[in-house]
């Protein structure tokens, strides 16, 4: 992977990211659009078309830039040394400007104002305990099937995600640029800024915790 | 793929298109019929028919032509030099008549009368942008995992595309021959005619800005 | 796979036999009393179940009897001489057999009368043809994954049934063994006898129409 | 396998368990809250959630626990001598640990009240036999996928509990640790307690009539 010049893997995370909120929000606003105020089904095709969504990305991705889309695995990864920290530095601000433009796409598609801000509240002790389990089943997630059947990460995250929509509270952001991208939409998808600090802390969190747990249930596997 | 003789070539492509366009009106008729309105839950039903056929088709019909069941496709494929110009020409009419055929098979299972014009308007630049970013990601979706994994592309496309029908505002066409051949059906899945000249534009747009964009994105890749 | 005793062999059919239509009949229960009425998302959780239950039988006895569960297929195995025609006609018995104790094991699950018949009328020629594209579709599937991706058939004949649980308007029976299970059981699969007869002929005509299509389409390319 | 340490092979078993039931629990709360009362669609969400989740688990687990997460499952093994009765005995109370945890984790999640005790009745025959299959079917399963296809036994258990949870009466417990860790959920997925110990024994008696079973089914295959 060292091989793909910065510039190409830079444009990896951020035309990932962006197609990855496209797909988020739009499916969100679609979801909400046809659901009949039935939320539980408007969830149903928002999670189809995500989980499906990161298969596809990751695969087409991840060999150019690892295809993060997500600070919070970027900083994992360099602190286990699997991406030097002056890569790994250069991946946020390509992840996030990637993720706006995408939901700024999905409002276009949709016919709605390009410019938007939630108000949509999400708070609380439970929503932020939500995304610390979000986040560390997501960091679980990609560093045992890396360890233990990599060729199979791409679905094994769009199948985590799939369940984390409706096993967290939260609908599992478990991103910080996702976060920040998602506060640019009042829709289905979006999280009023008041809520984004507390998300980011907590997914930085249980990345962190994660990241710790499984450096020890993993790593004695590697001497032999 | 190049020992395929070219009858055979064409009978896959429009065998192959004809089943698509089944699933495609058929699942669409079928979720309309027992959805009780709720157009979510027809839309599901639709989705999920329709991204597991196309994994089936794609695997069955993929090792014989290519499985493109689409112009687009076919045309990007072209001038990348995937595939002679000769060939290809020959393409897009198997892809139409087989779609047609399709069309009409799905209405005599369904006991419908066979020859329909869809009165379903899909207007408006939201409309075209979207089939612009459905196809761009389509395109995007097969250059991307031919290169990297390309048996695993089959499931990629039936995953994209079951992202496609919630994300785009379209829900995904992203086929000229799909969208010819759905303008005879007044069912869910029509589009009346006069959408028709915008979403093929719009669709070959998307496609050849995606090959020029991964074209770029995947060629240094391919020296080491 | 000749190396299978026949006692185990039949064993296989009629265990596998038995737990689909379990899994068809029982989802179909499960679905019909949940759903409140909305016929689409009682289908929907029908089709989860089989599609899914189907990729885990196959890949359990397909090793074994190759995991037919299907007079038709069992039929198109004998001509293509994929299985000597004595050891194919033992099989229908043994799937009929197990196909019916699966309906009545479902109707043991859920507190139903094991004894019942079914009053739902599927008649008519637009019918008929539903199960003559749905067998095709089926045999297609099998014929195609089994020449170009063996290992894939499981998960494509889920997918196919999937899909052709909506795309067609019968929701697929495709298989004589199930259509006469089914005709056994009063609940949401079920099929009034009077519809046996024309679904089994237009089954039988699908598969054998989908086998001679594909031994064209697929014949030249077995020589290389 | 073996070479995994004693603690971590229970950390993990503790783990997987834990996340198993916050997934299980948690989409279970999602599900009821958005589904506006249609139980259905509250278990569309329920099963892929738990679909998903297991095969990411059973993916990220298995090379170090073998991720049974189930004291059926273990006893199978354990008579099967695939796992030394020494280790097999420290499992279930790690299993059970970590199942309990898990459901206060989700819980906490939703801001629900750690502490509670299901009043959800599930009792009767009908229910004992349904889970009495539910473990027959998990166990075939596993001995099937392990045997011939090893590396799809994670897909494979999620997609059989994807169908168990439609097709079985008692929408598929088949796992002991994970029946008594959710009697303390009074919630969609909860069980009374007087419940427990019919579903125990069901599921102990599916799980060794599989064994049985598919000892002899699965036997001779192993000599040539």
């Amino acid at each position: 992977m060292t091989t793909v010049s910065l510039p190409r893997r830079l444009a990896a995370e951020a035309l990932g990211s962006g197609l990855l909120l496209a797909v988020v929000v739009g499916s969100g606003i679609m979801g909400e659009r046809l659901a009949g105020g039935n939320v539980a089904i408007a969830l149903l095709g928002n999670t189809l078309a995500t989980g499906a969504a990161l298969v596809v990305l990751i695969t087409v991705f991840g060999p150019l830039s690892g295809a993060h889309f997500n600070p919070a695995v970027t900083l994992v990864a360099a602190l286990r040394r699997d991406l030097p920290w002056r890569t790994a530095l250069a991946y946020p601000p390509a992840q996030l400007t990637g993720a706006v433009l995408g939901v700024w796409c999905a409002h276009a598609m949709f016919g709605e104002a390009i410019w938007q801000v939630s108000i949509k509240t999400r708070l609380g002790p439970a929503q932020a305990f939500a995304e610390f389990v979000a986040t560390f089943g997501l960091v679980a997630t990609i560093l045992g099937t890396v360890r233990f059947r990599p060729d199979f990460t791409a679905v094994a995250v769009g199948l985590y995600i799939t369940a984390a929509y409706w096993f967290t509270a939260s609908t599992s952001f478990a991103n910080p640029a996702v976060t920040i991208a998602r506060s640019l939409s009042n829709t289905f998808a979006g999280i009023a800024p008041s809520g984004v600090p507390a998300f980011i802390l907590a997914q930085a969190a249980g990345a962190l915790v994660a990241a710790a747990v499984f450096g020890w249930l993993l790593k004695d596997e590697q001497t032999p």
